[in-house]
């Protein structure tokens, strides 16, 4: 008998299964959420590797383990977690823990599908549709498309084959030896992605076209004219330009109207690289900042970044009702995307991405605009902008801190100038002794576990802190314990 | 004072969180796991798009929600979403919940992190590299390289990306316009993620060269050589094969050995498409089919698919040992991975990848494996084969099912054949009135929510049914079930 060489079911057991997921459930509700966001516990628990790969006992073995050691792997994992979503945790450009989202994306994982056929997933299919439109109305497109991608990075990497293939259709199935060379343009201040876009693309990085920014970090739109007649000068074709709404280091936000005149002058795709500024126009307030982003021809928008949707949750958005997208991107792959389905076809709208399965990422992000509503989400940006002001205000206002300059949006750049260098700026070696804090300070802060706050280099700066105003919780308390932990941290330097 | 203008902060009640996540919870936990993998309820609850949309009720609006009325979103949500965990969807090339993956992924979503650094995620930094580490020792490799990758899709792109680089690092900088033409060869049967890589990467489809596949569906070598010299005769450059591990349709099995021979005497890069049939290698009474992987160049591996490890879980694994992954990606970017950190700044693996922020895809996996052991994945990869094996035998005793071909992975691929339609081979609309059963049969079984099967027309056969055997824990049960079912809704063909 064939089936005589059946082994039992291994995963049979429903009462086991729920067992054992209520009780993990307990250990994240315990040890990730309440612990891990509450301002008394430690943000990080920092170990050496070698400490923590012993700690973990990370190797995987032929024998299983039993139900009581898996749940203390479950604690061990969460307590040598860094919480992203505690209210000292200033790292990134994403932060806080939302928990209508995370209550989406636990439904999400608990329903495993792909987003490929309306077959399979006919909630997000038409939910994915539902929330990109909303995106766009924000945008000021009132029809396109789009799709989520496993992040900005992939979305600005779409706008850029998106552009290339609408100018040249041909580049599908003859590549890019087929095409006159290209010439793309961003400024200085653009997310790295846009050079990996290139490399990645085949375009290679020559073909992107740096153009200067102002002391700010805005595009400079005279010196985008120059670079397109430089780049046309030199035999290449320019047809695409990369705006960015909210530079990754300053948070800058390019002049979007200013260059989509230089595009609509020389016929060029404009994308907007919004993935970290676009939630900015949900708040009437502040949206100003990106004025003319209606004038895009892509637009990449990353929810997962200051709405706290989770990671990931990234937009690329297109005013395209051609359908570019699919004709872009299509193979009509039988097997999947069969013509002779008992429904409207056109809701299969997986030939739309490189990309076969993928996840779906529109769930959090409409149950936790379902659960707050625009004007809740806007209240959280308009925070967000107010709690910054506070941290500027906060800064000109005590000694040995200093600002980078003052911020449009809520990346706050500064100094913390440790007593021992306070008033020796013309010191010759002040500028090299002052890049030496932040990695110090650092250090000290993850060792303690006391709080998060990333630093970089930047032009001709040294290193300086780059705090992000961007978990929906924080409060003036937790600005004021940044500013106060650096100084203890610092007082001997 | 600039904090008068602050809001109350709107998501600071720690016992409102927890109480909205442990309803939630429940609620996951009663609709999209007990009855969502339970035989006697439905599959899929079928809805013609435009009622869908009116119950889902999908608009976003300026006012949230209360409680209640999320609760019962979440309830539709999963009410209407088709149960992949269910043991009668046989739909995709996933199927199946596992408990202890499902813990790992609410974990991660908990966490919410990105493995870029050490620094921001030190546990899944190892945790990942020791996954990688496992899956490469499977593959027979002692040392090497890796990455999870936003499925296999992608994955193979990568394949494709550092294989031109290893060529040409040039082209990183330079672009394929300063490449001579590049060829690259897979077979008829390979994954349409090759094409869209092809067309994304710039080298475009006709750099794709087709090589014939026999009537298994397994790449002919000897043809692989004909289009290796054509190819060149052509004036292009042959980079890369990719092998095909488990072709999506017929589940075929490229003869690794046999390539791998061409791949060293014409010095090609070897990639092989392992993204469904890669899990085999846990069986030792079964990955005799992988012979030869231990020669591929790199490997992509989704153990999302066959291991149940949820959306999305796909590894590319290279044999590399030179930082080619770092090398043809990697951009250096000063705000993330500064060099002057407190630690060895080799454990910031992000610049690895061509994304910036990415997933945590290893813990669902890496939890997986320390509960069932490799055994108990090895078990779960012999009873998909017994079982498979099991309704092979079945389909030969029943009147009207007839198979396309002996299978030899998971995929089994057959007509039914309803009654009016028996004993008329002969006759001349034969194929093209068989051709029009599967439609009818899906349609009928997703009205009904009794089942999902996908079917296909596939060279020169007509529409078929492909079943796919992948949940861990399907039965004979299961398999009469999917047989029985499709007889009592074909009755009246």
């Amino acid at each position: 008998m064939a089936d005589s060489k059946l082994l039992p079911s291994p995963g049979g057991d429903p009462v086991a299964v729920e067992t054992l997921l209520q009780d993990v459930f307990g250990i994240v509700v315990d040890e990730a959420i309440r612990k891990g966001t509450s301002a008394s516990e430690k943000v990080c628990e920092w170990k050496e590797p070698e400490e923590l790969k012993q700690l973990l006992d990370l190797e995987l073995q032929s024998q299983g383990e039993s139900q009581e050691q898996i749940l203390e792997r479950c604690r061990a994992v969460i307590r040598y977690s860094v919480k992203t979503g505690h209210p000292r945790f200033f790292n990134q450009l994403f932060s806080g823990l939302d928990p209508h989202s995370l209550a989406g994306r636990i439904i999400t994982e608990s329903l495993n599908t792909s987003p490929y056929t309306y077959e399979i997933a006919p909630v997000f299919v038409l939910m994915e549709e539902e929330v990109l439109k909303k995106l766009r109305a924000l945008v000021g497109w009132s029809s396109g498309d789009g799709v989520f991608c496993p992040g900005g990075s992939i979305s600005n990497m779409y706008a850029i084959n998106l552009a290339r293939y609408q100018r040249y259709p041909d580049c599908k199935q003859r590549g890019l030896r087929a095409l006159p060379p290209l010439a793309l343009f961003t400024s200085k201040e653009c997310h790295y992605s846009i050079n990996k876009g290139a490399a990645f693309l085949g375009l290679g990085t020559d073909s992107v076209r740096v153009v200067k920014a102002d002391e700010r970090g805005k595009m400079i739109p005279e010196d985008l004219e120059r670079q397109i007649s430089l780049a046309e000068a030199e035999g290449a074709v320019p047809f695409l330009v990369s705006a960015t709404s909210g530079t990754t280091v300053l948070g800058a936000f390019d002049p979007l109207d200013a260059i989509a005149d230089v595009c609509q002058r020389h016929g060029l795709w404009l994308h907007v690289d919004a993935a970290w500024g676009g939630s900015v126009l949900l708040s009437q307030t502040h949206r100003h900042l990106l004025d003319g982003i209606q004038r895009a021809d892509s637009v990449a928008w990353n929810p997962h970044k200051l709405l706290a949707a989770g990671l990931q949750c990234s937009a690329l958005l297109l005013q395209d009702t051609s359908n570019l997208l699919k004709r872009c991107h299509g193979f009509q792959a039988s097997y999947l995307f069969q013509q002779d389905k008992f429904y409207d076809v056109a809701l299969d709208t997986g030939d739309k991405v490189v990309q076969c399965g993928r996840r779906v990422d529109c769930l959090k992000l409409w149950l936790m605009w379902k659960a707050q509503g625009g004007q809740g989400l806007e209240q959280r940006i308009d925070q967000a902008f107010a709690l910054a002001r506070y941290l500027v205000e906060e800064i000109k206002k005590r000694e040995g801190f200093e600002l980078v300059m003052e911020p449009e949006f809520v990346n706050v750049c500064f100094w913390f100038v440790p007593p021992s260098l306070r008033g020796k700026q013309a010191s010759p070696q002040y500028s090299q002794r002052l890049s030496q804090v932040a990695p110090v300070l650092k250090e000290r802060m993850v060792k303690e576990g006391s709080m998060m706050i990333g630093y970089q280099p930047h032009g001709t700066h040294g290193n300086f802190f780059r705090m992000v105003v961007a978990n929906p919780t924080l409060t003036c308390a937790d600005i004021d314990f940044l500013l106060n932990e650096l100084e203890r941290l610092g007082q001997d330097l």
